[in-house]
């Protein structure tokens, strides 16, 4: 008699539910859901660049129907019942917090906010708050530099209370009318379990502690003279937050009747604490002390864990969140990241490529990421000549400066565009190397790889350069979707052993994780030729990273002043 | 009654005739004739890409059938008459030499050598000699350092005896079948006069001096001793070259009555010493005393003159070449350059432009050039963020470096190939203010900047961007042949006054060369804000150029290891 979990992903375009045998993690059923407002589900605002919305009707909707449909599909398998659904976890985006009312629900819904952005939940990806997040960055290295030592040393416009300041700023009605600011995460389980009300709500510590500041050796959230002190309404805001976080695996609540009726499940069902996707995600790829894992796509998220008890470890310069039980409960979890990866191949590909290779690729039947792997892969380490670092979107880790930008050097008349691709792929993998260097410098080990995500998936030569660059083999998660069944390995913890789940992340994981068969283990000539690149690339990252020539920083500045 | 004179232009891949009228310099008549051999008259090697050769058949041909021609266009003026031609002058590439034989025919004429490349010319950019080039080099460092010192330093492997070594080393059997071993120059003049036997050519000090070491004050050629350390046959072989060298005006000799029956023109017509290319048209631009002419194409000729009464400016570091009378009589003659301007451009588009473009382009009816002008030039300096360095081919000027690579800096997700055009062409923009700074720094005034060739006549946007760069105004050549010009007025000069030509080169100059009613004046806003890149640019030049990090030598290091 098998179980069964749900795991609910809910990205920037879509959302994905996925149902697994609780005994081997194994795939049952799976449905995408679409957004259906904005571009590709982000609402956006063609005269700001920087902001971008989303509807949290969108989620509802989705919510309903991939589980509806994946149910659907899954009870084509005679094997399965909805009786033996026993857990749902959740996994969002992140920071993207949304104002709601006092019942919890979204002020977009109300009349008076009907269509109003600042009403609906503010995405990841919205940059329209970053004159508040250097106002809070500069606020806390005055007054409390406690709260930064444990995301990177600087506040990001992506999050929590950024985005919180700038509704102040720009739509004080809204601020006004909203009984509290939750983010996706707390918002979709509060969906499931039906305690939707702001105090009810069990919020996730992930959420919490990397993006909100939370840590209860300071109190929980920053204090109310910290929040006064940036805006008087901010202070008194404080009041209508938190004042606890849970880890993902505890129980938020049951499944509500309501909802199980829309969704065709029974209502009772173990419903877990959420939290962000990388998170999940990494959980789902099997992550444990030692293990680090890369989530791979348009950016790079590198997560791993370890020992509260470890001791002396908190503070690792650079690194941008340290945030107890925000991956697994008991342990301290670590992320990291390179803020686009995937994204400068696809700038490339759309802004560099001539039509010449366009025709041969399209005579291959290939895309253009294809065709140029294909050609790509026959050069050999340092034939090109080319020399690259990987800043077109800053540096998250380990400088944690968003004003950084991209550079290539080595260019002849001869350069061909498969060899600045290869250029730019190898530039992501040195930027990895020096994430590993630096927590291990600081004493976190990392004893293996394992990647998952698109790149990771879909591009052997992606990952053989990776393995060569770092020296270590580069695993790959067994799961193509490792986010969702992250998510679900926490309903089946929720759900606990005695309902047939788990009562450990770590026996979750053990269970329902696994590797695929392939591994790319470093090619010795190959290391070496890339020990002496990276030499090179590590001088190059110091020299305009670190303040010896801060040029790209003052092309910002004169660029901006022109513009 | 109006007097004519004829100038030839050999260049790489044609031949161009020009007949002017020597009063004011009006062009009459022209005609271009494309050499028929190789590819667009460069003879390669499939397995060998450093080798580029010409077949001095299609020399012979071409001058003959452009002069013909050209004299044919003359003829339906009525005004014209092939007996009012009073010269002929002649300037080409460099150094293009090839070996001939005792009656100075060049050795692929014989039947023993014919279709032999190692028989014909070696024409400019043939880079089959660079290890020969880095052993001269050595050996005068070590032995003879006066040598280099007019030179900038490093001989090059495009060069006279770096090329004449090679043929020792690759053919012997050529090597020791020579008479001699001539420069295109030299051996054009002698097809004129009729005295081509090599101990009867004029050879031009133009030549002599910037691509052989020739120098009076160190006894003309470099030593026997000095060669013959390098390689007993060399040494030998400075008895079959020559003591002497004339600058161009100096007549060579009168049109000799086979060739003047061949082109369908008296016999007795004044020829002029030959010289190179840019030499001339600087002279055709309308050089004097404190003018910098820049050649503009797909590398950039720098010439200036100053006077050789002034002093203790000869050793300018990093420029290529100071040479007495190589320009005009009188004067010493500086040549600089950057090894790649349009050649950069060039590349850009051919190797990073997407599909996009190109239908926008063929739409507008543009070729892609005028479509990215078009689109980078409603940007404002600065704007982009972008900076780059032009060394894709190296460094000339004042690095003399061709161990240098490309490098751009500034890219974000958002870069557009505009955005990079532009700062491609600033880049070069940049560099040409590193020279105009450099003789400045060394007593030689730069007063104004006369501009020629395809880049100069054709883009503004470019001519403009030069403009604020450099902060000063950017005047055009009125001829767009120049070069031609230039030789047509040495013709003038060999003539002399009493046949209806000039006395003094710089009499001639005043009369038959002028300037375009456009200058291209720097707007002083553009100005500010280029100053603030270009100490961007002079950074990063001494950075990766002066040798405080090394990377883009270290990455050609490993590049050629792996290959």
């Amino acid at each position: 008699m098998s179980k069964y979990v749900i795991g609910l992903d809910f990205g920037t375009n879509s959302v994905r539910a996925l149902i697994d045998d609780v005994s081997d993690g194994n795939e049952l059923a799976t449905h995408v859901y679409n957004y259906r407002d904005g571009v590709e589900g982000v609402i956006i605002d063609n005269t700001n660049p920087h902001l971008a919305r989303q509807n949290p009707a969108d989620w509802v909707e989705g919510l309903v129907e991939s589980v509806k449909e994946s149910v659907k599909k899954a009870s084509e398998n005679i094997a399965f019942s909805t009786d033996d659904i026993i857990g749902i976890g959740v996994d969002t985006t992140g920071s993207t917090p949304l104002p709601v009312d006092e019942n919890g629900y979204p002020l977009s819904y109300s009349k008076e906010f009907e269509g109003n952005p600042n009403a609906m939940a503010w995405l990841w990806k919205d940059h329209t708050s970053a004159n508040e997040a250097h106002k809070i960055t500069e606020h806390a290295k005055k007054t409390a530099p406690q709260y930064l030592t444990r995301i990177g040393g600087i506040y990001s416009s992506e999050w929590f209370f950024s985005k919180l300041y700038h509704l102040l700023h720009v739509d004080e009605k809204v601020f006004d009318s909203m009984a509290s600011w939750v983010e996706c995460c707390d918002f979709t389980v509060g969906l499931l379990t039906g305690e939707m009300e702001p105090g009810k709500l069990k919020r996730s510590v992930c959420a919490a502690g990397h993006k909100a500041m939370f840590n209860y050796d300071y109190g929980g959230l920053p204090s109310k003279e910290f929040l006064s002190g940036l805006h008087p309404k901010l202070g008194t805001f404080r009041n209508k937050l938190y004042s606890e976080a849970h880890p993902a695996g505890v129980k938020a609540g049951e499944l509500c009747p309501e909802m199980a009726e829309k969704l065709g499940i029974p209502a009772g069902i173990a419903i877990s604490v959420g939290a962000f996707d990388a998170h999940m995600g990494a959980v789902g790829s099997g992550i444990k002390e030692g293990t680090l894992v890369k989530i791979m796509g348009t950016s790079t998220c590198d997560i791993m864990v370890f020992s509260k008890d470890r001791g002396g470890l908190h503070d690792i310069p650079g690194i941008c969140g340290m945030v107890d039980g925000s991956v697994m409960d008991g342990y301290i979890g670590l992320e990291a990241g390179q803020s686009a990866v995937g994204d400068i191949f696809n700038w490339f590909v759309k802004k560099c490529i001539p039509s010449g290779y366009e025709s041969k690729a399209k005579e291959k039947n290939m895309d253009m990421h294809e065709y140029l792997t294909t050609l790509a892969d026959e050069l050999n380490p340092g034939q090109s000549g080319l020399l690259a670092l990987d800043w077109n979107n800053g540096n998250r880790t380990i400088l944690v400066d968003p004003r950084l930008t991209g550079l290539i050097l080595g260019m002849t008349l001869n350069t061909r565009p498969e060899e600045i691709y290869r250029a730019l792929v190898e530039a992501t993998a040195f930027g990895a190397r020096v994430i590993i260097e630096r927590v291990e410098e600081y004493g976190v080990e990392v004893r293996d790889i394992i990647n998952c995500g698109g790149l990771a998936e879909k591009n052997p030569m992606i990952m053989q350069i990776y393995a060569d660059v770092t020296g270590r083999p580069m695993k790959i998660s067994r799961s193509a979707q490792t986010c969702a069944l992250g998510a679900a390995i926490f309903g089946a913890v929720a759900a606990g052993s005695a309902a047939g789940g788990y009562d450990s992340v770590e026996d979750a994981r053990d269970r329902m994780t696994g590797l695929k068969d392939v591994i790319y283990e470093p090619i010795s000539e190959n290391v070496e030729i890339y020990d002496r690149l990276y030499k090179e690339y590590k001088t190059l990252h110091d020299t305009f990273g670190l303040g010896e020539n801060d040029v790209m920083k003052r092309l910002l500045d004169i660029k901006e002043s022109v513009l």
